[in-house]
């Protein structure tokens, strides 16, 4: 039988919450929601499907010293850092020849690490039944989330007919993948209830990956082969990716492979599930005042409802007759920006990457 | 010739401009306007009218520290911290007992350490004016300010006819002093002339003061009394003042003597005037970006308008997508409020006082 692996894929640029997260400390490496680390909470969630030995985390270098330090337990071989982003088609790519290194035949998922899902035990089925699945048929099979509203912040799965049942979760053929909607089309979406929200979570053998490469991406795959070679030779990884991973495509997985697939299947989640995609988001992880604010550390809203106040250490933090912000002080900077603009936060990162000395608060 | 003093009552509770004026370090020891707290350019602007040696500062128990440090050309001795504070009529007849011993028939000045005036020359005439006033007859000469607009902050002074002139500046009898006006009669007042406002600068010689003290204010008076002995007999004034102080009534000068006395005068201002009462004020002194924005240290305004951000030290304070907000970080506390309801400070502060631990924010 072919064995499991999980591969979380842990990147992110540490923007939408800023000044809490930075570039080397994105949302996975904050409590944004919990008590751990969002990376630490995904570890946590997926220790009992696989061996710890058979975990990956791959991440980018900037970030791997904290990703080391959030994962004491991961053996030291199983983080792998990539010296520059190239987007998630060339990480799947280095996924399954890490994997293939330890088992030809093995069937591995590819999972986020930085997503808020509070039932572990309906997860935990829904990757079984996926795992199942793949290792059933040559199939890529994916998580996809079920709609609880119009989002326009999420790429969507159609799912065509059922194809089979795994742990007694039906699976569907799928029929397409589709860009970020519009809200009218998202409402569509919503009403037909064929859709579900495409987060990212992947299960495949890695005959099925390197096949869907080979077919679909072949630069890519010819790209990688110095990587597999370093593995089965093995042959340290880090000094191989830094001479590779800049030539390779910067591409999604999404759109090299699963779009140009015909044997993509989707199971739709039967777990909760939140990505926590920017600072309004983490009101709803929060209990709230009668007023509807939500804050954390020494926090004062005088006067103030639905604002989000969020203050480090023994800084007192006071909001005064104010709705709707948000308002998070760190030790060396602070952000004040009403629940409405949170996406604005990406012009300013551009003006601090502009100022003298701008780095340090990046 | 009568010797002439300046006395200047720095008191205050630092609550309007929290979290930068805190209960030991208000307005005046702040540089709220200016490179220099404000009692510095305040001793900075008189020190052409009277020498140092004649140059009084009374302060409260809590401030007197850091009073003495921002005025380190003071004689010790004429720094005065009062143990309780007891409005300004016992301030006022304190600084009478003062400048009484070292000269019977002195003339004082007493001003407030807290405003901002950028024309020193025109008020430095217009204090001479005063004392020459004073100095001529037994006068309780006031400086009235010039209304620029119908407030409703302050109290008003109303003049009469025509009295005399100093130095070229027209003095007038006073008819009455009003409290704070609602806007309808703030904007007659503006129509009609005859209306200046109390700044609280009064000029007067020592036998005036004492004798409306007697008169309008004999407990007051009386209570005074070993104050006037301690000094007298040239003993310790810290001892006296801790005996004496709690047992003083508290009570305004305006109410406990201007109000009463018929030999009250006016003299209308030439110069600039701002008490700058709180947040939203200090944006008339600074210099303003192209969308009404006044920043001060490390901040960055993104797609905002009008608003007021303040940060301490090497801390990035960041704005974006919002208006008319006062934004303040100090390296303890951060205050969010906006400028329509900056009065609410004051609730906070008492929720702060309510904190365990929170007298250390105050």
């Amino acid at each position: 039988m072919a064995q499991h692996f999980i591969v979380i894929i842990a990147g992110g640029k540490g923007e939408r919450f800023w000044p809490q997260s930075r570039a080397k400390r994105p949302k996975h490496l904050l409590p944004i929601v919990g008590e751990t680390p969002m990376l630490a909470q995904t570890l946590d969630r997926v220790r009992s499907i696989v061996p710890t030995k058979n975990t990956f985390v791959i991440t980018s270098a900037v970030q791997e010293k904290a990703v080391r330090e959030v994962c004491p337990k991961l053996p030291r071989e199983n983080i792998i850092a990539e010296p520059v982003g190239r987007d998630t088609a060339p990480a799947v790519g280095l996924a399954a020849a890490i994997v293939g290194a330890r088992d030809p035949e093995g069937v591995f998922a590819v999972l986020p690490a930085d997503h808020v899902i509070h039932d572990a035990d309906s997860y935990q089925r829904d990757l079984k039944a996926a795992f199942a699945a793949a290792e059933a048929e040559p199939v890529m099979a994916t998580i996809g989330i079920e709609m609880t509203e119009p989002a326009t912040g999420f790429g969507y799965i159609q799912r065509g007919e059922k194809w089979k049942s795994f742990e007694r979760r039906p699976v569907y053929r799928v029929k397409r993948f589709v860009e970020k909607p519009t809200l009218e089309v998202a409402q569509r979406y919503l009403e037909s209830g064929d859709y579900v929200w495409n987060a990212g979570m992947f299960v495949w053998s890695v005959p099925v990956v390197e096949a869907a490469l080979e077919k679909h991406a072949p630069e890519l795959d010819a790209g990688l082969q110095p990587i597999r070679e370093a593995l089965a030779k093995r042959r340290p990884l880090p000094a191989v990716l830094k001479k590779v991973y800049p030539t390779l495509t910067k591409i999604s997985v999404d759109y090299a492979l699963l779009e140009k697939s015909d044997n993509v299947v989707v199971l739709p989640s039967s777990f909760d599930w939140d990505d926590v995609g920017a600072w309004p988001a983490v009101a709803r992880h929060f209990p709230k005042d009668t007023s509807g604010n939500v804050s954390r550390g020494l926090a004062l809203i005088e006067d103030g409802a639905n604002n989000i106040v969020y203050s480090d250490g023994k800084h007192l933090t006071a909001v005064v007759g104010a709705d709707n912000l948000i308002v998070v002080h760190t030790p060396d900077a602070t952000l004040v920006v009403p629940k409405s603009k949170a996406q604005e936060i990406k012009q300013l990162l551009k003006r601090i990457e502009a100022l003298k000395g701008g780095a340090q608060w990046l």
